[in-house]
């Protein structure tokens, strides 16, 4: 198959990941913003994560993790690793928040880091400009940013499923269908 | 755990459920409008389904599953089957049209189909009523309103897998981490 039928992959293209990125608030705003708190706060069980903190562990990657990780490869290519990222920092920082003003936050942050990435005028060459992961070694621009974008994909997929696997009971016998649930991915 | 603090499964309940079910439309237009086509014509692969085909899927649901069946369970109870669901309809119905037509389409049906189910007036005892599905056997109303809410679910996690993707490849190592990608569950 040439590279230009092939619908199971794309190869980065900036424009394209700022399109995916800039519509990730309004998303997460359209499907969670106004829902009950026993949705907003379902989990899968265990340590797992609710909407509730898929938002507040977003909002930590805007502020700590993209575009300073981008500014990271821009000024210290290699030489020095980036700062380890704190998976579990929304745990405390989202404590007596609301989700509105999680949602709130998020919009905002991603807007003005989207704006910074912009003023970056990032070329192709920049792209290919390389950092230092603390545990994954040498990364470079096009990937820490394709990672931006299939972060948010990845963390969009869990809210719905987590959502969805709170009626894994009440379905009754369609649990067989819904892949979500059954958990074949198909 | 006693079940009022099980996070893990939300009993059903029909304004929770219409809660869900009214932000599905939102959710999709927010994600969606607007991306370049060949992020809306991405798929997993083979026969399987891009956000352009999935969000057809949810027309021909609107138009042939949900309501019709529940009209079907009032009105014949178990004595007669439900028509089979066509999973494959959308190829021919989609054809010629655009992302952005089939997004008010599927809009504008949601609202209807929500009018028409708030106009039925449900009450708990008809929840519990029976209807005769063509391979399951018999189900209830309550598992066919909750089997609705959890599809959607299922079908915007599938667009946020199929579109995260598409960047399997240009993530490089951080592919690791990206469950979406890795195809771990966690």
């Amino acid at each position: 198959m040439s590279p230009e039928n092939d619908r199971t992959r794309r190869p980065f293209a900036m424009d394209e990941a700022v399109q995916i990125l800039s519509r990730t608030p309004s998303t997460l705003d359209a499907q969670l913003r106004g829902l009950p708190d026993g949705w907003v706060n379902a989990h899968e069980g265990g340590q797992t994560w609710s909407p509730f903190d898929v938002v507040g562990h977003l909002i930590h990657g805007e502020q700590t993790d993209w575009i300073p990780r981008t500014r990271m490869i821009l000024e210290e290519g290699e030489s020095r690793a980036f700062e380890k990222f704190d998976r579990f920092a929304q745990f405390d920082a989202s404590r007596n928040r609301t989700l509105p003003s999680l949602l709130d936050e998020f919009a905002a942050l991603r807007r003005e880091n989207l704006r910074q990435l912009a003023a970056l005028h990032l070329t192709e060459a920049d792209l290919d400009r390389r950092g230092r992961h603390p545990e994954l070694g040498v990364v470079t621009m096009r990937q820490l940013l394709a990672t931006w974008v299939a972060h948010d994909l990845d963390h969009l997929m869990q809210i719905s499923r987590v959502l969805a696997r709170q009626y894994s009971d009440e379905v009754g016998p369609w649990r067989a269908y819904l892949r979500v649930i059954s958990g074949n991915q198909g």
